[in-house]
């Protein structure tokens, strides 16, 4: 997957040169580039940003260097236009799945008060982080560009290693633990050390259960209780 | 404001040095520490994380040094606990605020499959940044961070850039738009340039109104419409 990065930031993203994408992108399965939008403007000053039309505080960014940095990267790598920016659908595990998808995506990443609202004619699409507000869409691409790359295939050294974990299955995952035994004078619970696997997948089931209807009722009430779901839940003072 | 930050990959935090938390660190207005949990593990081999119990894929972060790291930098600072994990409640700009007028924050960022549950004990509160899976709580942690330090007041240079935003009063924000007047063949709108500023006002009010009931109806629903904007959502034909 190819990742182009529009940005007045570029050394944000050095925190791609760690952990999981660092060895992703050297054993060549993803391709981040960044490109500075000051690079493109036409302004003597390298000025990007100006005062906004009709008042108010803060700097616009102006649209000619990012639209002639949106087709001087199209033009040499085709790819969908992902603007980072509060406007736009919230982004979550079946967009980042959708993304993932993909060979090539660009993203903008707006900062200051925002951008000219002319450029939305050059962006294929808007995506929100959350309802907060960042200093730049510099801090929102990174989760989003982490969130995609981890399931482009050969990224995680295991493909089922992300089959379990939360939001995967729309339920959050169960605890877990590991060594020592007793830890502080808590003991892992146990059934996990009873080597029974059937057991073990219930109370694990049961434990996501529970603990989606206590921490996150929206989305226990938007997953599909199964059979052995609902016994699970009536049985759970016998576990 | 005092950011501790726990993690194994502190290198990553250096995205802070850019942009405007680094002139409010320069400032000493923010101080962002980070702290290795690798050097506070007691075994030989440095190894933080292990198999976990019950069996499944990937490795889970021991108890022993992420507990250690917490007592640490509790004793020299204090401050509130909260882990940035996927169970936690969805962050949002209320809660940015009220994390905004904390003295001492220490975040704990997890990797790999998640962090032994005896942990928990030491946490005070989760915070999961949306419904996505991440590599680890990192790529959590610098929009968190970002987005409660802007609010600390002195970080940005004037107390209502923040105002107009996105979500500060429930709303999308409305078009921006800077020079030149004509990009492209398109023309900034009328009325921004008229200098009426009553004009203006309405104008944007109706705009963020708009648009928040188009690209975001569930805020829409829950902002509380005053007469005027009633009054200016009927009139929009004569806009």
């Amino acid at each position: 997957m190819k990742i182009d990065i529009l940005t007045l930031f570029p050394e944000m993203f050095s925190v791609f040169n760690h952990s999981i994408l660092a060895k992703a992108r050297e054993k060549g399965i993803i391709d981040i580039n960044c490109f500075n939008i000051r690079d493109f403007t036409e302004n003597k000053h390298k000025k990007v940003d100006d005062y906004p039309y009709g008042g108010g505080a803060g700097m616009v960014m102006s649209p000619q260097p990012i639209v002639d940095c949106i087709k001087h990267v199209k033009e040499n790598n085709g790819g969908r236009v992902i603007f980072l920016g509060p406007k736009g659908t919230t982004f979550t595990q079946s967009k980042a799945n959708d993304l993932s998808k993909e060979e090539n995506i660009i993203f903008l990443c707006g900062h200051y008060e925002g951008i000219d609202e002319r450029v939305y004619n050059y962006i294929d699409e808007e995506i929100s982080l959350g309802d907060f507000i960042l200093t730049g869409g510099e801090m929102a691409a990174i989760p989003v560009i982490d969130s995609i790359c981890r399931l482009v295939p050969g990224v995680l050294s295991s493909s089922s290693s992300y089959e379990d974990e939360s939001f995967y299955n729309g339920l959050l995952e169960y605890p877990q633990y590991t060594r020592p035994e007793v830890f502080n004078g808590e003991r892992v619970p146990e059934v996990l050390i009873s080597g029974h696997h059937e057991n073990i997948r219930k109370w694990r089931k049961t434990m996501s259960l529970l603990l989606t209807k206590k921490n996150r009722l929206d989305l226990f009430k938007k997953f599909s209780l199964s059979k052995e779901d609902i016994k699970l839940l009536k049985n759970i003072d016998k576990l």
